[in-house]
C-alpha cells in the first residue's frame, strides 16, 4: 500500500488486507499500538500508583458472563454492565483487588460516554476489563494482551452482525434484528440498528438490543481472557492506524468520510 | 423546537439553545443523562460491587495538576495522563481507595482507545475521575455531577480552542496552533490540529499539542471538582442528545452528516 495515496482510495478490505500482511510481515503477532508513530511503546510503568499486573484471573464461564451482563445492562447500562458481569464473579472467586474496583462508577459510559454518541460502551467496558486484568502494554511484552484484547474487541465489534447472544429469559420476546456497525461508536452501532428495526432510541427492544450486545461484548471477552489465561490467545487485532493512514481513526475511512454518510434520523419518540 | 423535524435542518446554536431552554425550563440544572428516554435514572446502584460515594476529596492546585498532566502524557498518554493528574495527588494527601485504583492500566485510552480515533482520552479520563471521585447518576441526586463535570467537559473541550494550557517548560518551544475540534472524538480533533498545523502525527509538535490538551482538561477537571468540594459547582452541560435529536450523538449533526466532511488526509511521516 502507498502510505501518500490519498486514503478516499484505499478500500476497507484493502486495508484490513494489507494491515493483515504487515502484522504478519513483522512477528506474527504485534502490539497494534505500538506501532503507532506517535505512541511509543518503551515508556516505563513507574508512575506514582501502585498497581501490579496481570491481576489474579480464573477462567470464567461464557455464558454465564453474558447473562450477568444482559442483566446488569437493566442497572448500569452497557459498560458497567459489561465491567460487571466480569468483575462481580472475580470479587467472589478471588477478592481483592477486584472489590476495591469501583465498577459501578463506568454508569457514564451509557450511550457513547453520558449519551455523546462516542465510543459505545460495550467496547469501552470491555477495554477496561482486558487492561485492567492483564495491564497496560507500556508494562512490558507480559502485559501486551490488555491492549490487543481491547483492539480486537473494537474490530469484531465493527464487523460482526450484533447482537449474537440470546439471554435465557430476554425481557423482550420479538426477534431482535442483527445489524454490522462497521465502527465502534455507539452513534452509528445505535443508527444503522434503528434505521434498519424500525425502533426508536427510547423503545423497549432497542433497550434490549444494547442489552443484547453488551452480553455478546462479554461473551467474547471472557472467551479471550480464558484463551489468554490457557497461555493460547493468538489476536486477531489487525489495525495500524497510525501506520497505515497516518491518524488516528477507525478501520474503514469511506465509511465516514465517503457518500455512504446518511442525512441525520428525525427523532422519535 | 419541532423535534420531529429532519435534524438536518437544526444549526448547532439552535440546538444549544433549545437545549439551554429546556434546561432551565425543568429545573435550573438536571442530570443530562436522565433526560435520554434510553436511560432513566431511578435504576439503583446495588450491584455486587462494594464502592461508596463520594470518594474523599481534598482541593487541588489547577496549575500544578496540568503540569503533571503535561508530564504524565509522555510516559502513560492522555487519558491516564488526566487520572494521575488527579489521583496522583489524592493518593498522597488522601491515600485509600485512590492507591489501589489502577490508573496506569488506563494507558489503553490512547490515540481514541487504542489508536481507534473514538473519543479523546483526556475526556475519557476526565469522565473517569469525576464520576469515580463523585458517583454515578444512579447513585441519587447527590452523585449527579460525576456524570454532568464529565459531559460540560466533552462540550467545552469541542467548542474551546485548544490547547490553553502552556507548560512552564515545554518540550517543544515552537508555538502551539489552537484550534476548535467541534467533537470530542480524538480523530476529529487530531485531524483538524493536523490539517491547520501541517504536522503529522508521528511529529514532536503533534505529540506536545495532546500532552497541552490533556493538561488543559486536567485543568478544567480540577477547577470543576474544587468547585464541586465547595459546593458551588453549577454545570455549563446543557446537551441533551436522546431528547433533541432522538439518538445519541454529538451536540451538532451537521458535523459529521453534512457537506463539510474533508476527503481523509494523506498519510504523512
Amino acid at each position: 500500500m502507498n502510505k501518500t495515496n490519498n486514503t478516499e482510495t484505499i478500500t476497507r478490505r484493502k486495508l484490513l488486507v494489507n494491515a493483515g500482511k504487515a502484522a504478519l510481515g513483522t512477528a506474527g503477532i504485534i502490539t497494534l499500538a505500538a506501532a503507532l508513530p506517535g505512541f511509543p511503546s518503551k515508556a516505563e510503568a513507574t508512575g506514582g500508583s501502585t498497581e501490579k499486573w496481570p491481576w489474579p484471573y480464573v477462567k470464567l464461564d461464557p455464558d454465564k458472563t453474558a447473562e450477568l451482563a444482559y442483566q446488569e445492562w437493566y442497572r448500569v447500562f452497557c459498560g458497567a454492565a459489561v465491567i460487571n458481569s466480569v468483575f462481580s464473579q472475580l470479587r467472589e472467586k478471588v477478592g481483592e483487588p477486584y472489590k476495591s474496583f469501583p465498577s459501578d462508577s463506568f454508569v457514564f459510559l451509557e450511550g457513547g460516554m453520558a449519551g455523546w454518541g462516542t465510543v459505545c460502551g460495550s467496547n469501552a467496558g470491555a477495554n477496561i476489563v482486558s487492561n485492567v486484568i492483564i495491564g497496560p502494554r507500556i508494562a512490558g511484552p507480559d502485559c501486551e494482551h490488555g491492549h490487543t484484547i481491547g483492539s480486537e474487541m473494537m474490530q469484531w465489534y465493527s464487523e460482526t452482525a450484533l447482537p449474537v447472544f440470546t439471554p435465557k429469559e430476554p425481557k423482550q420476546k420479538t426477534a431482535i434484528v442483527q445489524t454490522t456497525s462497521e465502527s465502534p461508536l455507539c452513534h452509528v452501532s445505535v443508527g444503522k440498528w434503528m434505521k434498519k428495526s424500525g425502533y426508536a432510541l427510547a423503545s423497549p427492544e432497542r433497550k434490549d438490543r444494547c442489552a443484547r450486545v453488551a452480553a455478546s461484548v462479554a461473551y467474547k471477552l471472557v472467551q479471550d481472557l480464558n484463551a489468554w489465561k490457557d497461555g493460547k490467545y493468538v489476536t486477531k487485532a489487525d489495525w495500524m492506524p497510525g501506520k497505515d493512514v497516518g491518524i488516528t481513526a477507525q478501520q474503514n475511512c469511506n465509511e465516514c468520510h465517503g457518500t455512504k454518510v446518511p442525512a441525520p434520523p428525525s427523532a422519535k419518540k
